[in-house]
C-alpha cells in the first residue's frame, strides 16, 4: 500500500473472526456427513439437541406481543430507567450490595467492559486479566492504547491462584496507582470456573490492603456474562453482597448481559453496574459512563429493555421465564457433567469446571490439536494455551463421548 | 468530593439530556390541557397528526414474523454480508460511485460518526462541522480528546458558505495535514439545508485542490440520518456519484442510519461505508472498523439487519416498502410547506429549509425564547444559535399556525 488513511492507532490487521470460520466449516461437515456424526463445539450459544438455536418462548413471546412503538422509540441515553433497575434485580437477586448503585444501559456485556477500560484507566494502562480469558479484552485493551497483564487463573492444586493475582495486582498498582482488573466469574470464558466466596474473600483483601494507601484507585470489573447459568438456585450470586461497604478507593463495576440469560445475543443488551460506597463516586460513574453512551452509539436496543422490564414487573411473567431458564440450566449442567466425567473416565486433563458454557482442555499446539479433530469431524475452538469445548452447543450424548476422541488425538499429537 | 475514581479524560458534567426534559414537560401539558392545545416539537421523530409515533407496517410485519432465531443469533462483527450489500442499496439507489466499497454495520448512524472520528484523527485533532450541527457531533469529539472546528453553513445569500468552509478547511488542513470533516446532508439537522450538486462540486473541488500535496489526507464523512426523507425522487442522491474515482487521499465515508428510513430508532441499526478510489484504502477501512466494532459492541442488531435485507431481496416488500416511506416523505412535505408559509407571511425569518424533519430560526437568547413559548404551549428545542422546530412531530394544521406565535414571542423578546 502506498499509502494509509487511517490514523496510526487505528491500523489493525486483516483478521477475520476465527471462531465464525470453524463454524462455517462444522456447518458444511454437518451438511456432507449428517449432523449425527458431526461434534459442533463452536459457537458460544445455547443450541439444542438437533442443532438449533435455543431462543426462550418467554422472551420471544413478549417481544413479539410489544407494542411496535416500544420498539421503534429511542430509548434514554443512560437506559430506560425501569430498565436500570430491573437490571440490577436480574444481576444481583436477593444479594444486592448494601452500597450506592447505579446502573447503565450497555450493547451487551461488551459495552460495559468497553466503558469500564476507557473511563478508568489511562493511555499505556494495563489491565489485570487471568491467563485464560475472553479475546475481546485484548481487542478493547489494544483499541485504546492499553495494554493486558495475565495472571495465572489456577494454582498447582486447581484453585484460584490467588499469589500469582496479588503479585501481578501489586506490581501493577504500585506502577499505575490506578489499576482495572476484570474477573470473569462465575462461569469463567473459556474454562467454566467460578471463585468461591473464600477466593472472593481473598480478593478483596488484597484490594483492601492496597486500598489503605489512598492514593490507590481500584476497580474490579466483574464480568458475569455467563451467570443466569452458575449455580443450582442464586448461590452463585453471593459474593455480591461482599461489595458493601468497601473502600471508597475500591470501585466495582458488574458488567451484566442480556445476550445469554435471555437468549438475546442479536439484541445487543447488558448494562454497566457501578457499586460504591460514595454516593458522589457512584454518580462520577453514571455520568462518565452516559458521556460514553452518547458519544459510541447514542442508547441503547428499547425493545431488549422492553421486554426485560416486563418480565421482571409481571411475577407470573417471572415465574415462567425463570422456569424456562432453569430448564436450560439443567440441560447445560447434565451435558457439563457427562463432559467431566468422560475425560475422567479416559484421563483427559481438564481446567476445573464449575458453570457455564465452556470446559477448557489444556495442550500444547492447540491449534495443530483442532484441525486434527477436525478429520475426526469435531469442531473445537483453539486458544493459546488448549482447547474450548462449548458444552453449551452438543448434546449429552455427544459431550459423554467426545472426551475420548479428543484424548485419542491429543495422545497422537505427543 | 474528596477523590475521583474515573480518569480525567472521563470525567463529565452532570448533564441529563435536555430534549428529553423538554418532552417530558410537553408530555404533561398534553396531559393538562389537551393535545389539541399543544405544539410538541421536541422529538426528532416522525409523529403522526394524532401525536402517535410513526411505525412502518411493513417494517414492523417484517420484524414480527422474523423467526426467533434470525433475532436471538450474534451477528458477525462487522455485519451480515447480505445486510452490507442491502445497505449500499438502499444508500446509494442508482447513484453508487465507481470506486472500491466497503461497508460496516453500526449502531445507528452514531456509530459510524464515531469510528470515523476515533479511527482517522489523532488525539488532539479538529473535526471541521458547521454552525448549525448536531450536538453528538461535538460530544463524540470530546470523548476521544478532538475538538470541533466550526465554519459558518450560510452565506448572506442563505446558501452554502463556501469561503467559510474553505477558509477553515485549509487551515485545519495544513496545520492537522490530516482532516476530517463532517457534512450532514441531505436534511441537515436541525435546519433542513441540503448541499445541491453544485455545493458538493465546490466541496469537491477544495478537497481535491488540496489532495495536489499528497501528505494531506482529507476524510469527508457525510452524514445521511434522514435521507430517505429528503427530495421527491432519488435527486437528492446524485451526489454520491461525484465520489468516483477520487484522488485516493481522499476517502469518504458515508453514516448511513435505519433510524429514521426505517422508523427504527430503537433498533440501533446502520452503517459505515467506505469510499476509495484504491482498494486496499478500503480494505484498511473495513478492517479498522472491524476491529473498532468488536472492541465497543461486539456486533450489531441482528434483527435490524435482517428486516433490510429480506426487504431489499423481494422486489414486492420493496415496494411496499417505498410506498410507505412515500407516504410519510408526502406529509412530511406537507408539514415543512405550511410552517414555510405560514413564517413568510408572518415575516419570521427561518434558514432555508429544503427536506427533512426539522426547520431553524435564528435568534438570540434562544433558551429564553423556547422558555417563554412553554408559556404559549408550544415546546420547541433550543440550540446555540436559535430554536429547532420539529416538523416531523407537529400536524399540518399545527405547522401552519405555530410561525405566528413563535413570532410574536420573539418580538416580546426584542
Amino acid at each position: 500500500m502506498t499509502i494509509k488513511m487511517v490514523a496510526d492507532h487505528a491500523v489493525w490487521p486483516k483478521a477475520n473472526d476465527a471462531i465464525f470460520g470453524l463454524a462455517a466449516k462444522a456447518k458444511d461437515a454437518i451438511a456432507k456427513y449428517g449432523k449425527e456424526n458431526v461434534i459442533d463445539s463452536t459457537l458460544g450459544a445455547l443450541v439444542d439437541d438437533d442443532g438449533n438455536l435455543i431462543c426462550m418462548d418467554t422472551v420471544y413471546n413478549e417481544l413479539k406481543s410489544l407494542p411496535n412503538a416500544d420498539i421503534a422509540a429511542y430509548a434514554q441515553v443512560a437506559g430506560q430507567p425501569d430498565y436500570l433497575k430491573a437490571v440490577q434485580d436480574a444481576c444481583f437477586k436477593e444479594y444486592k450490595p448494601n452500597a450506592h448503585i447505579r446502573a447503565v444501559a450497555t450493547p451487551g456485556g461488551t459495552g460495559s467492559i468497553r466503558h469500564a477500560i476507557w473511563n478508568y484507566t489511562n493511555p499505556g494502562d494495563s489491565i489485570l486479566v487471568c491467563d485464560w480469558f475472553w479475546a475481546p479484552y485484548v481487542t478493547i485493551s489494544e483499541e485504546f492504547g492499553r495494554t493486558v497483564t495475565n495472571y495465572k487463573l489456577f494454582n498447582e492444586k486447581g484453585e484460584f491462584n490467588i499469589d500469582s493475582y496479588k503479585e501481578n495486582f501489586e506490581a501493577l498498582l504500585n506502577k499505575q496507582k490506578r489499576l482495572v482488573t476484570v474477573i470473569n466469574t462465575p462461569a469463567n470464558n473459556p474454562t467454566g470456573y467460578s471463585l468461591s466466596d473464600e477466593e472472593w474473600e481473598q480478593v478483596l483483601d488484597i484490594a483492601k490492603d492496597n486500598a489503605k494507601d489512598k492514593e490507590n484507585k481500584i476497580i474490579i470489573v466483574v464480568d458475569v456474562a455467563y451467570i443466569d447459568y452458575a449455580g443450582v438456585g442464586s448461590e452463585r450470586r453471593k459474593f455480591f453482597s461482599k461489595f458493601s461497604n468497601l473502600p471508597e478507593n475500591i470501585f466495582v463495576i458488574v458488567g451484566y448481559s442480556m445476550s445469554k440469560g435471555f437468549t438475546m445475543y442479536g439484541m445487543r443488551s447488558g448494562a454497566a453496574i457501578g457499586i460504591s460506597s460514595n454516593e458522589d463516586l457512584a454518580e462520577e460513574f453514571y455520568y462518565s459512563c452516559m458521556h460514553a453512551n452518547r458519544a459510541n452509539w447514542s442508547n441503547g436496543t428499547r425493545a431488549a429493555m422492553s421486554i426485560m422490564t416486563n418480565i421482571y414487573n409481571d411475577p407470573s411473567k417471572l415465574k415462567a421465564y425463570e422456569n424456562e431458564v432453569n430448564k436450560y440450566k439443567d440441560m447445560l449442567r447434565k451435558r457439563a457433567n457427562a463432559f467431566v466425567k468422560g475425560s475422567k473416565d479416559v484421563d483427559l486433563e481438564i481446567l476445573p469446571y464449575r458453570d457455564g458454557f465452556f470446559v477448557s482442555i489444556p495442550c500444547e499446539n492447540a491449534k495443530k490439536a483442532s484441525d486434527e479433530l477436525i478429520k475426526e469431524k469435531i469442531f473445537v475452538v483453539a486458544l493459546k494455551k488448549g482447547l474450548r469445548f462449548a458444552v453449551c452447543a452438543v448434546s449429552e450424548e455427544k459431550c459423554a463421548v467426545a472426551p475420548a476422541a479428543i484424548k485419542k488425538v491429543l495422545d497422537n499429537l505427543k
